[in-house]
Order: structure tokens, then C-alpha cells, then sequence
């Protein structure tokens, strides 16, 4: 009973394929503090310049250089499952497939973009990267990367988190990084915030000023900043995953696609999955491509398009995109991956351009999914990835209300064998879903209504 | 540059090899309290009796039952991997292959046995395994593979790590496994322990002595207990591992093996891989066969081969085996799944056929061997595993120092991704190399004098 599907090395594609060449509307640009369009040569000291051409670039497809294809290969191609087990307990007769991101030396799809980047510093002849950290998952990916090219690596983490989850700090260190808790006294912003509150947690927002800090103020230039997501390079690194799935697919003979599932937070992991099958989708093909949020943070499904900062300190542009406003606080749900105000601009405009469909789930739902699929197809998932196999069972048992044999594919994004601690609390029945009062969710907003607006707007909201 | 050899699902090997078949002198048999043979009849209270027959078979191959492949397919075959890097760091001419058992649901290759057990007593009518576990690791593999069967699965978790180790117990709850603390108010053995001692820490002779009590005793007669190492149709379960790994080897063409490594405890991931080759080397082939153990635990390189119980409390029959004496407490290192004052009979055998030529290492070199691996090939390994890349590591210097162009193959068996805190406390310095006395080795051994001796006795030791 075929279950698994491999491609050999040499079957691994060769170019990353880039959805802003095939938009329908053109993507709207990030905008300065002037309100003007940032120019390349402004975003120069925080990233190289190979990545800020990447990330501008018009090109449908960008070759993957040899030296990247290497880094890849020590974990990719990566398996493409057929969840009969799962299928078999819903009684659906739906087929489920997913690509195991899980593989990866650091447990999920962040490395897929983490040794590119690495890459692309190294080659424009940097030897220090910078980040920030939430949970813990970019900041062992870009430890990992730097690692394996010798480029030093400095993380920046959340205080809370640095202090809660010990763990991921020694895997960073096991890999070379260098962690520090955040706010730290070793910037100008940490140590501002360390003098008017010395026992704050600390937020992702305080950890990229400081990441930008370093890199921005190295002397030396030799310094850039390193991001997981968000940006457009980001997610096009991340479109290796559905461009194998492509293939691995057609190994099987597996003519179409009806539904792509992939959990959002930063959106980077779902446009790795998703961006392939939507240029499918753009050229006359019916596919529902469903991007998963919490519905505690549901800056897809509750929020508008509009211009907003990609942190709390507004050190980066203002970027079009869904945001529930760079100040909100989303509830302390165990996915921490996903508790992001903003979005990938690309994946935002996929949504204002009617190509997919959000749809916003509660954590409790989410782990009673896991729970089934753990126990059906044996892999304990990432509470952000439980957000994807909640929406894919719901598919699966529409399927099976209505009959049809659908063709469902999702993206295991990673594993959760360094979350067990939310696993722990549902058991436990001490979870809860945070609902989230449209008050809130205004008051957030109006922080951006002075900003300007996107010149694409089909949804009307503002 | 090719550093990845997967096979495809219809390449996994469909027989099991069988070593008992091919060692030179017969392998000793187990002995019950009255120092005879234990009958298959005796052992049956305890497993099914298809696997008790197969514990006893002398067939050289053994058919994989489709029900079992079907199960084994979720993950493997598992990747083969050239170390390409790590050969650069260490400069060697070289050449260094590793299976990569970690990539299986629960971190390891302890899932290889576990599901194939699971299925064994699910066909006898079981519908209910005890088993104990120390570190977790096969408490995990256990609960997973019992989850995916639908059996019922109990885990008696020494007491200390039950409380140190909390995720592992969380992990084994998301696959639907029930684990307790070890000794339990649940088994006369335990209440007996606890009203001498309410405080006990727990040991594994005790958890053994639990499970094993609570399967002989379920009066339905649907309950079996389950072991994780030793045995013979455990390591018989495992050699999937140098089967597929002589089958990848062959796919790229290389022809010969020079060294084969693998670390040991009870002795079931090394003989996975091993016994394959140990195979050629009785059919003339000239390959080094190392089973890498603690210094701090030198069972096959300090202690003799000799007749002596597997657990601490005398439940299981005498196995002729090298031994440090059943009541033998390893000092407190970080590998828990290499703390076994025993080994596996058949792993045993071919130290003193001459057919493996076990090597100690201490922790300290282990780990600074582990973050050499993890920063070159970017896979952070089990405690456990890094005895293997210790050895690896000394083979391969061996190798440049003598000009040699060597081949050398290992198993990773697991990753380090839940054992972090033993990185942690290396990385902060205050680990230390455990020295062993002659004289409480010796102390330990007076224990077993009086047990019947071997028949087979080629070291002269006894």
C-alpha cells in the first residue's frame, strides 16, 4: 500500500517560481517614510543586495544556484504522504495528501529559505547574520544555515520565550548560533526599553529593532539582517515545496488538484505550498487554495488590506497587506508562529485578487485534529501546522457529505516534538479559544488609518 | 554533489536476516531457575507465541509479513546519507556513509521493532502491551506503534525521569499511550517497593519487573509484554536497517565496506545495522565491525561473557551474555539508552567469536564529536548515537594518517532534538568522564559466580 512519495536528487527542481510575475494586479510597493516607494539602495545595509534584487525581481522564474541545490539536498526532496490511515478514519472519500516539511534537521520549512539566504550573504562576501526570534523555530533555521556555511549567527529572542522554552536556545547553540534574550543591553533599543521597564517579557517587535540594530550599525558592513518570512524572497525560496509536490504528484499519476491547504502566519509556508498551484489556478484551473489562520489572530479573515509596519518599533516600510494593526497583541495561543499582526504581502494580494479563500479556526479544534492525525498517521505536528489538518478534515468530511472524490493536499509544515507543552495543557483541558471582540480589533486599527492606502482595493473595507 | 541515497517503497527488503543462523558455534540458550533451557511454553505467559518462535528460529531469512511492511513503509526506506562534510572538516581520505534512523515519527530506529511487535501480538489476539521504558525513547516507539494499530499500550517510566522528562511522557500521550511512574501503586512489585521505600527513584529492573507482572497477570490473557532490545527477534527486527543500507550502498556503485559502527546498550540498533554485514565477514569478507559502548558502562569491553539475568529483580530468565552483573548502576551519563549493565545474546556472541571488536568512549569526547557532526552535517544526534560518531571520527583520522581511502558506514539511530539538556550542560562545561574502578566492576560480578557458566567461552575470562 503506497503511502510515500520520493524524488531522487536529480528530480529536484532547479528554479523557484515567483508569483508577483503573474498577479493580476501588479503588487503594490513597500513605501518609506516619505510615503514614496522604497528604493533598493535604501534597504542596502540591512540585506545584500543579490536578495533585495530577488525580492523586486519580475522574473516568473529564478534559477536556484548550484551551491543552494547543495545545501537543499542534505534533507530534500522531501516525502510527499498519502494519509490513507487519516482518510480511513474520517471515512471520506476524499484522498489527502501532504508534503513532510517535518524532515528538515530543524523540524519544519524554515531551513528551505534559511540556507538560501545564508547563501546569498555569503556570496556578496557577509559573515554575520542577524534575526529575531519568537518561538524559537527561525532563529535554530538560520543557526542551522550559518552553520553549515561558517557565517556567524546572532538571534535575537523573545524574553518569555527565551526563559520558557530553554530548549530551543541549546539547539541554536549546538548549531553555533549565538541567542541572547531580547530586550538585550547590547543595543541602543534594548537598552532604552531595559531603563523604562526592566522586567518586560519582550516582544518580536523589540527583537527586530535590535536584529536591525546590529546589523544596520556594524562598521564593519559585513553584517546584514536575516527575516523567515513575510518578504517576497522569503516565500519565493519556500516554493520548492509545492514545486515537488507537482512532481511527486504526477510520479503517481495524480492529473488534479481540487483543494491546497496550508497553515498562515507570516504566510511563508503556505505560499511555499500554494504559489505553484495558484499559477495553475490564474491559468484556468479550479482549485481552492485555503490559507489557515487562528481565528485569534485572524488578520485574513477580520482585518483589511492596508499599508502597515512590519513591527511594533515601525523600523521596517510600510508594506500593503491584511494587518490587525502593527500594536495588536494576539492571545496567547500555543501556535506562536502565527501570532503575527501582518501578513506576506503576496499572500494578502492572492486574497484581495479572489485566488484564495482564508478561513480562521480555534486552537482547541485544531489540537483535537492533531490528536487524530497523530494517532492515524503517527506524526505529532506543530501546533501551527494543526491549524492545516484542522481545515483539512474539515474538507475531508465535506467531501463526504457531498460524496465527491476530492483530491485535498496540505502542507505538514513541521513537527511538534518541541511543543509538547501545549499538548501537555489540552489534555489537561486547560486550553482555551480566545475569542477576539470586533472592539479590539478597531481599536488596533486605528493606530494605521493615517497611512496611506493601497491603490488595490476590491474588498471595499476601507 | 550527491550525498543522499533514498529507495523506493518496492525496494525495501522483504525478508529479515537472521544471524543465529550463521555464527560459528550455536547460540546459547536461555536458562530458567533450574539452570535447563526455558521452554517456548514457559515464555509464553509473557509474549505471543509468534514471536516466541521466532525468538528461537534458526532460519536465516525470515519473511517481513505484508501487514508489517505496510506499517515499516510510513517512513522507510530511511535515507542513506555520505557525510561529505564531515569528511572535509576532518580532512580524511575517507569515505563516510550514514543510515539515517532518525527521521522516524519518534526520533529513532526503536519504532523498526516496536511496530512489527505490535503487529505480532495483534494477530495472536493481544489486545493490550506493558513494557517499561527508561528515557522514553522506546515508551515513545511503542505508544506510536501501538496507536497505529489500535492496541491498548501501558508504560511503566522509571520514576526520576517520569518527572525529569515530562515531554516524553506527553509524547507518548499523543499517540494514546498510558504511562506511569515507575514503581506504581498498579503491581504487587511496585506496592512492595514503595511501602520500603515511597521515595525511590525507580530503576529499570523494577519498571521490567511492573510490566512484565502486569501482563501475566491480566486474566483475559489478551495482555503481552513487549522489550525494546536484547532479544533476538528485536535485533532481528532491526537488521530492515543494514538491509536497505547494503542496497543504497550497491545503488551508487560502491562495492566494498570497510568499517561498520554503531553504538550499543542492549544492542539492537548496531546489530540492525551490523549483522548484515557480519554476514560477509563470515563468508570471508574483511570488514571491521565496532559496537561503540560508554566507558563509563563497559559491558563488552571490561566484563565477561557469562549467565546472569536481564533485569535488576530476577524476573527474566539467564541469558549468556557479557555482563557487568544485574545489579551493576551505570554512573548518571546522559546516554540513558546505553545504561544497561547487560547485552544482547547475539551482540555478545560475535565479541567473543571474534567477529566485533567492541571500543569504550567517554561522554565528554561523544559530545564534542556530536557538535562537530551537527555544525558539518546539521543533524544534532541522540547522546546515544554520538558513541557512534566518536568512533566514526577516530576511523576516519585513522584513515588519513595511514593514506587509506576507507569506506565507513554508521547508524545515526536517533536525533537529539528532546535530549538537549545533556548539550546544554556540555556546552556549560560541568560534565564529566565518569571513571570506572577495577574493583566495583569486579564487586558487581561476584553477584553472578555462582550462576551456571557458558559453554561457549573462547576469552578465557571465566
Amino acid at each position: 500500500m503506497s503511502v510515500k512519495v520520493f524524488l531522487n536528487e536529480d528530480e529536484m527542481p532547479r528554479q523557484w517560481y515567483n508569483l508577483a510575475a503573474d498577479l493580476p494586479s501588479p503588487l503594490q510597493p513597500p513605501l518609506g517614510p516619505d510615503g514614496n516607494p522604497v528604493s533598493p539602495d535604501q534597504l542596502s545595509p540591512v540585506f545584500p543586495m543579490n536578495l533585495i534584487e530577488q525580492e523586486v525581481s519580475p522574473s516568473r522564474w529564478i534559477d536556484i544556484p548550484q551551491g543552494v541545490l547543495d545545501l537543499l539536498v542534505r534533507w530534500r526532496p522531501s516525502p510527499l504522504h498519502r494519509a490513507r490511515h487519516l482518510e480511513q478514519a474520517l471515512d471520506t472519500p476524499a484522498k489527502i495528501y501532504y508534503k513532510n516539511e517535518s524532515v528538515s534537521p530543524a523540524g519544519s520549512h524554515k531551513p528551505n529559505t534559511a540556507v538560501a539566504q545564508a547563501w546569498y550573504n555569503k556570496e556578496f562576501g557577509i559573515k554575520k547574520l542577524t534575526t529575531e526570534t519568537g518561538a524559537g523555530q527561525w532563529g535554530s533555521a538560520l543557526s542551522f544555515a550559518c552553520s553549515l556555511l561558517g557565517l556567524e549567527c546572532k538571534v535575537f529572542m523573545v524574553r518569555i520565550s527565551f526563559d520558557q522554552k530553554p530548549f530551543r536556545k541549546i539547539m541554536m547553540q549546538a548549531w553555533g548560533g549565538h541567542c541572547v534574550a531580547s530586550p538585550s543591553e547590547e543595543t541602543a533599543a534594548g537598552r532604552d526599553i531595559l531603563a523604562n521597564d526592566p522586567d518586560t517579557p519582550g516582544s518580536l517587535g523589540i527583537a527586530i529593532s535590535e536584529a536591525i540594530e546590529q546589523a544596520v550599525t556594524d562598521t564593519s558592513g559585513q553584517t546584514r539582517y536575516s527575516l523567515g518570512s513575510v518578504l517576497n524572497h522569503v516565500l519565493l525560496h519556500q516554493t520548492i515545496i509545492g514545486l515537488e509536490a507537482k512532481k511527486q504528484l504526477a510520479k503517481i499519476g495524480e492529473q488534479k488538484v481540487d483543494v491546497v491547504i496550508g497553515c498562515v502566519g507570516g504566510g511563508s509556508n503556505f505560499a511555499g505550498l500554494a504559489f505553484p498551484f495558484i499559477n495553475d489556478k490564474i491559468n484556468g484551473a479550479e482549485i481552492d487554495i485555503i490559507p489557515v489562520e487562528p481565528a485569534s489572530c485572524p488578520t485574513l479573515t477580520r482585518a483589511p488590506f492596508a499599508y502597515d509596519h512590519g513591527d511594533v518599533a515601525r523600523m521596517t516600510p510600510l508594506l500593503a497587506m491584511h494587518t490587525l494593526g502593527h500594536r495588536f497583541i494576539p492571545p496567547p495561543i500555543h501556535a506562536g508562529g502565527l501570532r503575527y499582526h501582518g501578513m506576506a504581502p503576496l499572500v494578502s494580494q492572492t486574497v484581495v485578487e479572489g485566488l484564495s479563500a482564508p478561513r480562521a479556526i480555534h486552537q482547541l479544534d485544531c489540537y483535537q485534529s492533531a490528536i487524530l492525525f497523530a494517532r492515524t498517521e503517527g506524526i505529532i505536528a506543530a501546533p501551527e501546522t494543526s491549524h492545516a489538518i484542522a481545515a483539512v478534515i474539515q474538507e475531508a468530511n465535506k467531501a463526504k457529505e457531498e460524496a465527491k472524490e476530492k483530491t485535498i493536499l496540505f502542507n505538514l509544515s513541521g513537527h511538534g516534538i518541541m511543543d509538547l507543552n501545549g499538548y501537555d495543557l489540552f489534555f489537561k483541558d486547560v486550553l482555551t479559544n480566545y475569542a477576539l471582540p470586533e472592539e479590539d480589533i478597531r481599536q488596533s486599527l486605528e493606530l494605521i488609518e493615517q497611512f496611506p492606502k493601497p491603490a488595490l482595493n476590491k474588498t471595499g473595507k476601507w
